[in-house]
C-alpha cells in the first residue's frame, strides 16, 4: 500500500489599504506571499485588495476565512486612525478586543514606558483568543485567531511575521514546477499540441506565459504538479513538442 | 448655485491567472491600473486575483460587475488551453461566443491567412454584443461588453488596451493627493494628532505610510480629497502638526 496522499492546504490573501487601490503604493506582498506559500506546500487560491473601510474588510474576512484553510492579511495594524484591521477581525469573529499584556511586553522591548502613548498602545489591541506573531523589527506584533493570520503591510515586517508563523501551519503536498523554454516559438504554433498534452495529463496544470521584447518572443511553458511521475511525463511531452515544432521551423 | 458635483465612478480589477497565485509571475498590472484609473477620475475599489478555473472566474465576474461602475479584467485571452476568460465572460452574461470577423480582420494585419490556425482563431472568439478593444502590439483584441472591460495580461499589451478604451469611459471627480513628509517623526508620535485632523475633515481621507530603512524612519502622510478647499485645509493642518511635533523633538 502506498502512503496516503498529503492533504491539500489552501489559503487566501487579503491586502488591506487605500494606498494600494489608489496606486500610491505598489504592493510587494502578493508576489512574495504567493511564492512563499507555494514553496512550503500551501496553495494560494485567491487574493483580494480592499480599502480601509470596516464593512468591506469584515465582509472579505468572512468570505475568505470560511472558504480556505488559512486567510492571511496584510496592512492596517499600525498606530494611526486608518489602521482598523484588528477591530475588523474582532468584529468578524464576534469577540472582544482589548490591550494585550503580552503585546505591551513585546513593545516595551523597543519603547520606554513613557513612549507608549495611546496611539502606540492601539497596536497592542488584540482580539480575545488570538496568539501573537512576533515582530522582530518594530516589535508591535501580528496575531493569529482561528485560521486568520494578521500581518503588517510593511514588506520587511510582513516577511518576518510570515517566517515566525510558518512553522505552526499545516502544509500539504508541494507543487513542483518545471519551466520549459519555448525556444522562440509563438504561442499560436504550440497551443494546439500543448492543449492536447494538458488534456491527457490529469493532475498536471500547464500554463503558457508569453513575453515580448525587442529581442523577439520568449515564451515559457510552465508544467506544475504534486505528482512527480505525472510531472515528468508531462514535461517530456512538452519538450518533445517544442523540439518537433522547432525543427519544423528551422531551415536545414 | 454651484455646479452639481461630478458623479462617483467606481471600478474593480479582476486579475486572472494561476501564475500570479503560484508566485511564478509577479503582477505588474494592479499598480499600473490603480494609478491610471485614479489619474482619470475612476475610483478603484477592489481587486481580486483568481486562478484559471471557470467557476471561480464567473463567480468573480458576476460579483464585481454588479457592484461597480466598471470591471476591468487582465489575463486569459491568449491562444492556449488555459486562456478561458472570453468564455467565462460569455457565460457570466449568458450570451453566445463565436469567432468575430472584426477580430479576424485585425489579426490578419499581423498574421498571414495560413498562419491563422485554430489556436490563434481562439483569440478571435468574442462574446456576442461586445465591442473590440484595439491591440496595437500583437493585434488579437480585447473587448468590452456591458461594463466589463477585458484586457490582456502581458503588461505592455494591457497598457495599450487601457489607453484605447479609456476615452470611452465615464469619469468622475478626480481625487487629488498631497504627500506630507513626516520629517523623521515616528507614526506613534503623530498618530493622535493626525486622527483628530482626520475626524475633523469630512470628505478627506488621510493615510500614514511608514517606511523603515537603514537610514531610519521616513514616514509619509498622504491627504486625499476631491474637494480642493477641504484638501488644502487638511494639508495645512497636517503640516502644522508635523512642524509642531518636529520642533518639540528638536533640541534648540
Amino acid at each position: 500500500m502506498s502512503a496516503p496522499a498529503p492533504p491539500t492546504v489552501t489559503a487566501a490573501l487579503l491586502v488591506i489599504g487605500d494606498e494600494i487601490l489608489s496606486g500610491r503604493t505598489k504592493d510587494k506582498n502578493i508576489g512574495y506571499v504567493a511564492e512563499y506559500l507555494t514553496a512550503v506546500g500551501i496553495e494560494l487560491r485567491e487574493v483580494r485588495v480592499v480599502p480601509d473601510v470596516e464593512d468591506e474588510i469584515v465582509a472579505a474576512l468572512d468570505a475568505l476565512r470560511r472558504r480556505y484553510t488559512y486567510l492571511f492579511t496584510t496592512g492596517g495594524i499600525g498606530p494611526t486612525h486608518d489602521d482598523i484591521t484588528a477591530d475588523c477581525v474582532a468584529a468578524a469573529f464576534g469577540v472582544e478586543i482589548a490591550e494585550d499584556p503580552r503585546a505591551i511586553a513585546a513593545m516595551l522591548e523597543r519603547y520606554r514606558p513613557e513612549e507608549l502613548n495611546e496611539a502606540r498602545r492601539r497596536m497592542a489591541r488584540i482580539p480575545a483568543g488570538a496568539d501573537l506573531i512576533e515582530n522582530p523589527i518594530s516589535k508591535a506584533p501580528g496575531f493569529r485567531i482561528g485560521n486568520v493570520i494578521v500581518m503588517a503591510g510593511v514588506p520587511t515586517i510582513m516577511q518576518a511575521m510570515l517566517d515566525a508563523v510558518a512553522p505552526s501551519l499545516a502544509t500539504g503536498a508541494k507543487v513542483r514546477a518545471v519551466t520549459v523554454d519555448a525556444r522562440g516559438l509563438p504561442e499560436g504554433v504550440y497551443a494546439a499540441g500543448l492543449g492536447q498534452i494538458a488534456a491527457g495529463c490529469p493532475g498536471v496544470t500547464i500554463g503558457s506565459y508569453p513575453s515580448f521584447s525587442a529581442a523577439g518572443i520568449s515564451n515559457q511553458i510552465v508544467v506544475r504538479s504534486k505528482d512527480e511521475t505525472a510531472l515528468e511525463a508531462a514535461v517530456a511531452a512538452v519538450l518533445a513538442l517544442v523540439e518537433r515544432l522547432h525543427a519544423d521551423r528551422t531551415p536545414v
